[in-house]
Parts: structure tokens; C-alpha cells; sequence
């Protein structure tokens, strides 16, 4: 395994300062966000370190030039739109710059993308059905025809009111997932496994590893501690912050111990990286850094 | 406390047989369902044992006569409607008929009426509270001038698509509770609590009792047993009997020994209605007996 | 579910009055022993409440007297010899007075015979697999001519140093069940499940009876006390008596409510037997009595 | 194994009464206070069924007649003061009036005399030691003498502040029990065992049997509920009610299945009397009653 | 947060010692302790690393310069005596000395200074409360008029029976604190928070956090473990070193990840001071040191 | 204590190496493997890093130097042979060898040497005992006359079927090592002690250090995951590896905060060698590595 660290909490640096940093640090890569230039449309969206739209064969070799002055690899490309969203032009726009990452990864050397399935949060897992069934099949295939895999990140994106009912992500559960590749086989069709959101989903988050071990193409490692005694109070049925909170790795419910053990049971040998989004640590620049090496001084006892 | 059921798992009996039914059985009382004559529109809904609509003065002292020949009392009388029903229609006669059932309780001599406060499942709690705002204040002041107490059930009305994603009721969790009682702070105003509802949406279903001690009007025996292995492949997200099932009182998740020792220090010394909805036990009468006179050997040890 | 108790805890008792003390403590119904005529070969064995060797259409005709008179069924024969012994001898009388039983309960009007695999307790499961192929098809095949239903129990038949290393019993584990359904997928060969056993090989003793729904024919009710302290100090090596302790049913570490809850769910609606080897309640027939009398009352709050 | 109760709930009665009512509710013993005459000092103390100070040959064979007639035996007598109290004058009033009870016990025919070791609540476990070992050996070999046997009561007689900080009874752990033992090994000389005061001192309830086995002369059945959510604003250094409260059994942290087997497994065949200190049911003696019938409901799954 | 840990430690080291060594092991600053020079009377005390009765501008520019050179900080000074010992003349000696290390902490330019309110251990907490209404409100306010905040550690101060029965420090939980805080609700007083203590008298050591953020001015970074299976024996009657053992971080039963994350999610971002009383590694100064660098590496995984 | 490994997961480089790689990895010491030369009997056997049989004094102070130059210290000599084999040829040559590797730590200066009691499978506990006698007082007697500590490694040698029934190792539980020091009290005759192993089989794996203090001369830091979903299908009937996996420490069910706590609290000062049979590290030399870097990670949070 090689432990990175997800762009976007270094947003304003540019892609060599992230490669320095995390090299500085003692990671071996980093998932590269690249969604479309313009403004973010929600907190931890919108960030870009490597501009696809533009990105031809001299700016891939820069790239390349990058990672191997830094020895710091990228793990991925990262995008998390929402390609089922029910607003059609947002839902077009989404699928077509997915390609577009995709296309970026193949010219990048790279093999994997990083995305979500989406969801319109107004309708059922079985009212999304149809959509998935229309959006998904040509994005895989176009990602196996470049030779990119597409990993799914099971987070829900339901997390306060504004994406109530629903959520907009349909990947979140076992359960799904099994639906998910019955109708879609594809070998380039994937998980980006997130331990932290099964945790406050109340399921466990070590036990699918081993069932989905042919799916897992990339990690994230977040943590989330589910407090009962808020649980108490608002029960599952509340929006989800209403009883947990996004940490980093170690400060939250996660068995990190247990987690690697099924890793490395499954002969998983990819990229974890760390994904902050614990607001505790989110103000200044300096903040985010200690971050990421609290992160990477608790991870390496399980990833050497 | 007085052990007793709901009356819906023997509609086809007539109040007095029953009543009778209760006695032989070893219970001390019985919720008597009022529903407006007509089809029920949902399973364990629409049953009658008192036709409130046409309730006068001598129908009320025949139901009295009948209490006073079984030694069976009516803990309570209960509908169970959706008075804040999108449809308008629906929340009109939900609130009209409950009137009927509040005068009704008042003619026999009852204090306490138990139902749902109701909810558009389209809408957040928060989207929900201006019609809970217009529809409840003058239904507990019509109680209130009647002497009748009204209990509200915590069930979530959600339990599979058909609900989703709201539920029908928003009564729901202690948060929820603190925030009616908050507006409408009546003494008549207060809660049919069943420990059950809590167990599935993951909360503690002791804790509550303490602090609503003044406000329990009414008790639910159900139970409901937390399926784990289910839970880890679905999630709370899901539609919640894809990971709980409903119980007779010992076959489920509710720590009743707890539940017990919690109503007892709270000073509670009033009904504790067995609720059968396991459908393991709703074939014939003569099953449903047997749930019956199951439930009422379990709970004896704790209610004598 | 009947309750019921298995005969061979008042072996001194003739039929008769086995039937007339069931009556009279609460009981449905009793699994009656069958053993051969002769003296036991260990503790528990050796009982004869019929003697099926002799028994002619009359003899049936005075048991179904028995039965009527009485109102306590018979829920099953049961004899429990080892039919895969390493000695020849001893497992072809097993097979042979194994045939005689299932005869017995045919002419009885009885759909059930419960028994044992057996095992050569020297050899691995591997090791005696091809013993298991040559005896059991043809038991089964002659059972299911005979309209006779048989019930293996998965006790494992290894308690002390007596039966190292393997026991005499190859059904013990789900593991294995699968193994024997599959290579013998007869429907009339299924389980007398008793969840005690399961408790001491630390196995989940509930979670098995959704999947052998289907193989349900029969159930003890025994507990078994496992002794955390004692097993600290020993392990799982060494022979399970040093660890546990067989209890009457409420006195070990059995989940009852979630066993009961489990078997309705399963729609199990079969005989549920006490087995009585608490050594605290083997004195004298009163003792016995008592151990009767104390499992029904704490039976009948799961089993009305 | 018996199953009593202590005769404090019901000082209103007189004997008679104490044992019909017994009868009545399935009870098979009781165990008699029989304190001084004179205005009761705390809160459960000075309750007298039998004026030991006046008995003689007739009254004891009145009393004998009372058990015959009822079939309710005496378990024992019971009388708990502070034998070791810092004021000399109740000390020695207390040693007095035990030999006294003693000379009762043993011309009734009975062969225990329940009590507490006593303790100077000033000052530490070793501060008083040489006061047991002034005041109990000639205790003990009076009771030797007699033929009875004396039950020390496991309570720390400490629960708020008018206890502190020592409480009024030495023996409240197996750390001084064994140390007791050690001074006094008398066979006549052991426990009255309440589980109930493990409970909130934060042990082991069920462990200390089988070590304490011979020492077993009577048995408490009371509970007690740990509280956790108060202890986690309190810790145990507060005093003992402000954490945990006195419960009828099943209603608090007693284990009871593991109780009875450990006692079973100990053959312990002697009196277990309901000790009913539960604020809940401490109003009317209808309310009294009700704790007597609900506790032996639950108690009789355990004791046939 | 910064990581350091108390200087008692290394009582034998001149200050500047101290800050160079916490330098090389990788600590950010040092609690220094200010006792009066001469004799301790317990262990742990009497330390002093600077003499604050002799500090004058001169003394502390020396400190100061020490500091910029070393780049360790000094977190707090601490002086930890009974303040409300029974003894009149150690309790003005206390409060005298307390008065010291307050003026040198301001002409240190430090803002904390850490201690205890103290107890009279003969005397309930009821009892003690008139003399903390008399000695700390004017200390409270002499520390205001300096600008030094005064953080109270909540260690009992009560081991073993020399400290018997009520220990050496009211401050001993959540309870206690909201009463001392309602007293005096001065911004400049608070805790020094140290987890440990909290774990042997069985209390949540993390949830206080939330509702005690803004009072939290220092935190100690010790474990215990919490003996179970010799509470068992003693209970938690006995004196506590009985039942548990103080020991590095992550060797006893404080729960490190949850602890720092509710200390992040309080936005708490000040010292976390290791204090090392495990008897296991206090043999020579090269054991101190050992258990100083074991006790960074582990604690280092949460503060980075 | 000091950090080590041993050294058959490196078998392929010469002991020289070894060395380097522990000083480079950042252990102390090392268990070096001294094997008879010749092919490897299991996985995991046959290693041998110091030709015992044919060194002399030349040669041990080449090895010397070696430790003096690397500054990595040897912390044992280690083979582990099956000396109660029921083969009488492989029991002579285990014997024989084992006496050649205690001369061989005598002439190295090394005081302790590791291996295993051996069993004859086919027999039970008892039926081993005689062999025990017989074979291993003169071996203690031998090692006690050359200034050598004998180790005995607390694994049981039974994996799978290969092994089955009794394991080649006799030396599994607390109940077995107190009868084994009953037998031969020697002061030289002691414990090489690896938690994991008391994991699968269920035992406490950090209870029995306290009692065992002064046997202990080694200790391996191997982890172990129990697989509780995989144990309820297979039961602890089940040949071990059907329910448990031997892991990197952190990876699996040994509580290490806690098994360094008892170490410490037990006073043990002596090595701690971290033992790799994690299959999933076991490909690539550098595979092995990242295990002993990860290893090393993770202890030295423990061990400083």
C-alpha cells in the first residue's frame, strides 16, 4: 500500500507545492482533484490541481516531470459530481467532464478516476434506478476503452439538511454495491472505499472488504466518530452531522487496526489516502499540515 | 401499572369478547380502537371495537356496564390517523374525527386518547412544523376542555417504500419531543411511549423515561428485534424493516428489565397496552391468543 | 411450538406415568427413548421408554391410548447411539436398531426419529467422510419410505478425555451440516437442533436457524454455562468439560429470547424439548421433578 | 433452594399474618426480624416478628405451630446492628441482644441467625480490626454452643451521607471475607450473601460463590441498579445512593441466571429470601404485596 | 496543542536540563514546578525547578532566555499542596506559597498556573465547603489582578490509607466542578484535566470535555488501568490503589483517540503534559528518560 | 525491554545481514535460528543462521564482533523441534540438537535458548505426560549446568489437519504450565511467551503474565486475528486456521497497550521479538521488511 492524502485541503497550492509537501511529510502520493474550473458549488468541491479541460501531451509531461523530481506519485484523479442530479444540464455536465478526467488519467499514465455514482435526493434508491441504468453504462465503457478503472467512493453526501431526503450518492452500502456490479460487470468498475461512512451509517466497516476485494481500486482513510449520546437524542432518521462528525484517522470510530488487517487479507495493494475534513483542523495552512502529519504519524503503524 | 393490549390484533371480536378475552387472559385493561367505520387504508389501521361517530349516553353506559361485568378497564382510547397529511382532505377528517374520539373519551369516562401527531413524509421536520403550528394547538385545547389527556405514540409511521422518506408521524425522538412540548406546553399534551420505535433507530429506549416522567400518558409493550447482520449490508439509510423486525415483549432488542426499573422510579403506575405486530403471530384468533397470553407471561415478572 | 421434555431424565418411570407427569407440570409433549433393551453404555444412554423391538400394531394402539388419555403427545422417538463407531459390531447393531426405531414411529403415526451421525472419534472429519457416505444414504432412503422424518442432533459427543480427540457425533457446526445436506439433499433428513452446543464451540447459537429453516425437525432446549474463567486458564484444546457446564435452560449463557425470536421468525412451529443434564438437578425423581417444573416456567415466557 | 422473603416490607403484620400472606404468594419461607423492642433507629431496622427478649418454651412452640399450620418455614432469624458502633454502650447492646437472639434461633429449632459484623465508621478496615477481634469470637462460640450458624450480610451499610465515610459493616468484599475467615474459621461463622451490594461496589456479583461456597447459610434476592449516567457525574468516591439504586429483583444489574447457576453449581440448597428496599413499591401494603407477587413471579423461572 | 510533561520527573535536573531534554525527545514545553525548597512530603512533591521565592526581573529574563534558546516552552508552573489542609498552619503555607507562584508566573509572562483546591479528608465534601468558600475566592481574584489563570487538576489525592477517607482535593468530578464553578464563576479559574483520574473512579474520562471546554486551561496526559479483576476482590470501597495502577499513556484504560478528539472537537489547543508516575519506569534517570520518549511516540500519533 | 525479530523471516541472508538490517530497521536484538543444516521439515522450520553444530571458539567470536559492530544485541538462540515425537528417531535428533544450541548460547555468552516441549499428536495431554518426564528433566539439568535459561514457546503446533489432533507442542495453556513447573521446579526453566497464541484459542493472552513473571525469558510479539464470523460456521472443533489468521502486532486481537502494561507492571525487562508469519508480507524480501518496519512502527509506541 502507498499512503497519500486527497488534494483538496490544500486547495490553494499549486500541484508542485501539494507533491513537495506531501513528499516533505512522508507520503508516497496524493489523489489529484480536478473539477472544472469555476466556483465550488459546496464545501470540499470545486477544487482543481490539474486543469483537464486544457490538458494536452506537453502539460502531461510536466506532470510526469513532477512526480518523479518530487518520487511523490498520484494515486488518482479525483471528481465527485453529481452525474444523477435532477437538474438535466448539471447532470449532463458532470458525465461530460467525467470523460474528460477520465481522458486526462490515460494521457497522465495514470489507471484510476475517482468519483460518485450521484443521486436525484428527491427519489428512492429504486426511482434512481433508471437513471443509473442510462448514465452508467457508457461512462465505463468509455473509461475501459482508455484502460481507466472508475472508483466509487461509497459516501452518501447526505449530511445536513440541504441534501435531505436523499443524498446525492446512490454507492453507500453493500447492499447497493452487489446491485451496482449485477448490472454493471465491468472490470474497470469499482469502489473508492471510505471506512469513515459506513461507520455513522451503523454498519460495519471492515466486514465488505473481503467480499469486495476484486472491486477495491483506491481508499480513503477518514475517520468519523459516531456519538451515541447525540444518537440518543435524534435517532437515525435525523440528518446524519445531527450524531456524528467527520475526523481524522484515530479520533474517530474506525478500527484502524482491523481495517488494515482485511486490507492486507485481501491482497490489497493500492493507494489509502488520507481525506480531511475534520473541521477541528481546517483553519490555516499550518492547521491543515499537522493534519496530514498527525494523519501520517498514526497511519504508518499499519502502513509501512 | 395495569398490564393490558391494543385492541387491533382481534378486530374481528366485538368489544365485549374482547374485554372477556382480556380477562381470561390475565390482563388488567385494553386500548380500544376507534377508527371511523370504513376500509382500512393500512395494515393494523381502521379497526373499531367502539363506533365513536354514534356513541350517545346509553351506548356509553352499555360500554361501562361491560367494564364494570369483564373487571376489564379501557386504559385509553386510540386512532392512529395522519393529521398532518399532505393531502388536505385526509388531515381535515384525521383532525375531525379525533375530536369525535376526544368527546367520546369524555363520555365514557376515559382520560386519555392516544395518536399520531402526523407528517407530510415529503417534507424535513423543520418543513413540517408550520402545520404542526396550525393543526395541533386547538386539538389539545379541545381536550383539554374535556378533560382528556392526549398521548402521542413516538412510532416513525416509516417503515418501508411506502412511507419513504418521512414517515407519517414526527414524533419520533426525544429531540423532537423537547421541541412539542416547547409549543404546545398543556398538561394534557404528552406521550403513549413504546420502547420499540427507539431500539430501530438505534436509540437508548430507557434513557427518556426520567426526563418525560411527567409526560408519559400511556406505555406501548412492543419490541422490535435490531437485526446487526442485516444492518451491515443495508445501513440506517435504508427503509428500516430491511434491518428490524416488530416482536412480541422477550423476543427483541428492548432491555425490558431496564425499561421496567426506569417507568417504576419515574413514579409511572398507569397502562402498559401489549401491541402485537410480530408477524409470526398474526395468523388465526387462536394464534393471536397465544401472542396474547405469551406476552402476558413475559411481563408478569416485571408487572405484577 | 409444543414444549416438551425429552424421556430420558425419569428413566425409572414407565411410559405411562412420563405422559401423566408432562400433564401435570405444564408440558405438551415428550421425546420418548428408544434404546435397545440392555444396559446403558454411558451417562444418559440406555434409556427405553418403548421397546420398539417388540412393538406390534396393539402395542402402538396402547401408546395412541396412552397419548389420548393423557393429552401430551409424543414428539418424537429418539435413540442416539454412534452408527459410524470404529468397531463393526457396534456400528451395525447401531444402524440395524436405528431402522427398527424409525419402523416403531411409522407404526406409531409419528413423523420423527431423532439420532446421531456418529463418528470414528480417532479419525479427522476428512477422515471419516467416506464412513458417513456408506451408512447414512441408505438410513435415509429407509426412513423416507417409511414417511419418517430424521433429526440428527448436532451435539458433538465430546465432553471429557473419554471421547478424545473427536467425539462421536460429526454433526456439529453449520460448516459440516452443509457438507452432509448437500451430499445427502433428502428432505427428510434435517436437525434436532440443540443451541447448547453451539454456545460452548463459541459459536453464534442463533444465527444458524434462518438458513436451516427447512432442516428444523425437531429442538432441545438444554443450556450450557461456558466459564470464561475456566477457559482462560485451559483454551479451547483442551476437553470442553473443563470450560462449560451443561445447565437447565435459563441458567447458561443461551440468548433465549433471540433463540425464540430467531425460531418464529424461521416459522418454526415444531417440539421444543428440555433436556435435563444439570448435574445440580440429577438427584433424586424429586429433584428432577423440580428441574422439570423450573425449566417450563422459565420456558412458557417464550412459549405460550 | 427456598424461596422467602425478609419480613421487614410488612412490620404492620404479626407473625401470623406474615406467614399466611407468604402462603398466599407462593412463598415457602421467611426470614423474621427480630429486633428489640423500641422505636426503629434507620430507615428498615427495628421491625420485631417475634419478641426474643419474652420468648419461652410456649411462645417457641407457638411459633411452631404457626409454620405447621401455614407450611411456611422460618429461614432464619434476622437482626442487624452495629456490633462494633463507636459508642460503646450500642455496642454493647447490639452484642447482647444478638446472644439473645441466638438462645431464640436455637430454641425455635432453627439453625441461622442473620446479622452485620458492625464497624466504627471513623476510622479504616484495619483501624477496626481489633475490635472484631474482641467482639466476635465469643460471639461465634456462643452461637457454637447453640447449634446456629450466623450469616453476615455483605452490605456496606453505607449509602449516603450519614454513613460516611466508612459505613456501619465491615464485611463487604471477598478481600475480607477470606480475611474474617482467616481470624474466626469457625464452620458456624459465614455469609448471608446479597448480591446486591457487589453490584454497586463495581464487582463481580456471581463470582465469589463457588469460592465462599461452604460459607453459603443464607441468600438476599435483592437488586440494584447501577447507574452509569450518574456515576459519570459522580465517581465512586461519592456516597453509594448517589450512583445506584436498591431495586426488587429483575429490575436492576443482578445477573440473576448466573446467580441461581453459580449457586446450583455451589449445591447451595438453603433459603433465598426477597429483600424489598425499592422506593417504588414502598407505599401502601397493597403496593407492598404487589412487590412480594411481582418478585417471585420473576424468581420462580429460577427456583422451581 | 502542545506536547510536554511535567518536570517532577526529573527532579534532579537544573531547569535548563529539563527544557534541553524535552528538546531532544521532541516535547514543545514543560510544566515546571515551583514547590517551596526543602523537604517533600510525598511522593511526586517538593520539586521545584525554579525558586520562586527568590525570582526576581533578573531570574526571570534568565528563565526567559532559557526558553528562546531551547525553543521548549514553559506551559504552566505548578504547585500542587492541600490549600484546605485540617492543619491551620499548612493551609496558609499553602495558600501563601500559591500566592508566590501565581506573581512569578505573571513575571514569567505565563498565563497558568496549576494546583488544588485541597481537602480536609476527615470531613465530607458538605463538610469542606465552608473552608473553600473562605480560602479561594481572594486567591481566585489575586490571580486575576496577575492575569494567571489557575487550572485545578482533579486528582483525589487519595491512594491508599494514609490519605484516608476523603483524600487531599475536592475537585474530583463533573458534579464537583459545576459546584465550584457556580461558586466562583470567575473567567480565570479552571481545571488542569488529567484523564486518569477519572478512570479509576469509573467514570467516562472523555465526555466532560464538551461541557467543560471553555474552563479547560491545561491537561495532564497520564493513564491508569483499572484492575477489574482485583476490584472484584476489594471493591471500589477499598483505598484505590488497590484496584488500579498509574501508568505511561496508552498502557491503562484512558481511551487516547476519543480523548483527543473530544479535546479537538472543544477547539482545546493548548499543553498536553505527559506526567510519569509508573512506578515501572521510575528506576534510574535512564528509565525516566525511556518512559518520556515511549510516551511521545505514542502520544505523537494524536497531536502531531 | 528490547525491541527484536526473529530471524527466520529473513532466512536467506547470512547472520551478518541480519544484523545490519534489525540496526537499519531500528531494533535491538535479534532471535537467531539455529537449525540442524538440511532441508526445512514445515514452513517456518529449518532456519538456521549459526551453524551451532560446528561452532567453535574462532567462531563465536566472530559472531562477537559482529554484535559489537552492528550494536545489535542477540537475544536468543531459537530452534524448535518436536522432542516428544512419537518417531523415537526424530525425538533423539530434537533432543541431541537441542543440547548442541545450548553449548552453542553458552559459548556465545548468551544466557537463554528457545524452543518448544514437543508432543506425540496421537496422544491426549496425559497420555504425553510420561514423555514429558522422561525427556525433559536431563535436557533442564544440561542447560542449568551451562549457565542456559530454556524458553518454551507457548504455541501449540496445531494448524491444520496436518497436525491434528493433539498438536506437537504441549506447552499451550496456564493449566499446562503450572503442571509442567510442578514437574521440574528449575529456576533455568521457563517460558518464551506469544499472546497470539492464547487469542485463537480463546484465552486471556494477558491475564496469565502476573503469575507467570518469574518464568518469563522471551517474549514473541506475534498477532493473531480471530475471525468471529468464520468461527460461527466451524466452531473450535474446527482445525484453528479455519478461524483465526497469525498477523503483523496491530493487525490483529492481542491488546498491546495492555500486554506492555503487564509486562511492565510484571517487571519484565528482557526481549520482545517480533515473530512474521503474516502471509500477506511474506513475498518479496522487501516485503518482509515493510513487515519488520511496519512491526517496529507500531511497538515502539509501547517500547521506547
Amino acid at each position: 500500500m502507498q499512503l497519500g492524502f486527497v488534494s483538496a485541503i490544500v486547495e490553494e497550492l499549486p500541484l508542485e507545492e501539494v507533491l513537495a509537501l506531501a513528499g516533505r511529510l512522508g507520503y508516497d502520493c496524493v489523489e489529484v482533484l480536478c473539477w472544472p474550473k469555476g466556483k465550488a458549488e459546496r464545501r470540499y468541491a470545486g477544487v482543481s490541481h490539474i486543469d483537464v479541460a486544457t490538458l494536452d501531451t506537453a502539460g502531461a509531461a510536466r506532470v510526469r516531470e513532477l512526480v518523479a523530481r518530487t518520487g511523490v506519485r498520484i494515486s488518482a484523479l479525483g471528481y465527485y459530481p453529481n452525474p444523477l442530479a435532477a437538474d438535466l444540464e448539471e447532470r449532463r455536465l458532470a458525465a461530460e467532464h467525467l470523460r474528460v478526467v477520465i481522458d486526462a488519467a490515460a494521457l497522465l499514465g495514470l489507471d484510476t478516476v475517482n468519483t460518485f455514482i450521484g443521486r436525484d435526493p428527491g427519489r428512492s434508491v429504486d426511482g434512481n434506478w433508471p437513471l443509473f441504468r442510462e448514465v452508467w453504462p457508457p461512462i465505463i465503457a468509455h473509461a475501459r476503452q482508455r484502460g481507466v478503472r472508475v472508483g466509487i467512493e461509497n459516501c452518501p453526501m447526505f449530511f445536513s439538511e440541504d441534501e435531505w431526503p436523499g443524498g446525492k450518492n446512490l454507492a453507500v452500502s453493500p447492499a447497493i454495491w452487489r446491485r451496482m456490479f449485477a448490472e454493471i460487470p465491468d472490470h474497470n468498475f469499482g469502489l473508492n472505499y471510505d471506512p469513515s461512512h459506513l461507520v455513522w451509517q451503523l454498519m460495519d466497516e471492515v466486514a465488505p472488504i473481503e467480499e469486495f476485494a476484486s472491486r477495491l481500486f483506491h481508499v480513503h482513510a477518514k475517520d468519523a466518530r459516531l456519538d451515541r449520546a447525540k444518537l440518543d437524542q435524534v435517532g437515525t432518521l435525523a440528518t446524519p452531522l445531527a450524531y456524528h462528525t467527520p475526523k481524522l484517522p484515530g479520533l474517530g470510530s474506525v478500527r484502524w487496526g482491523a481495517f488494515f488487517a482485511a486490507l492486507t487479507d485481501a491482497r490489497y495493494d493500492g493507494p489509502v489516502c488520507v481525506e480531511v475534513e475534520d473541521r477541528a483542523y481546517e483553519g490555516s495552512l499550518a492547521d491543515r499540515e499537522r493534519a496530514l502529519r498527525q494523519s501520517a504519524a498514526f497511519l504508518r503503524q499499519y502502513v509501512a
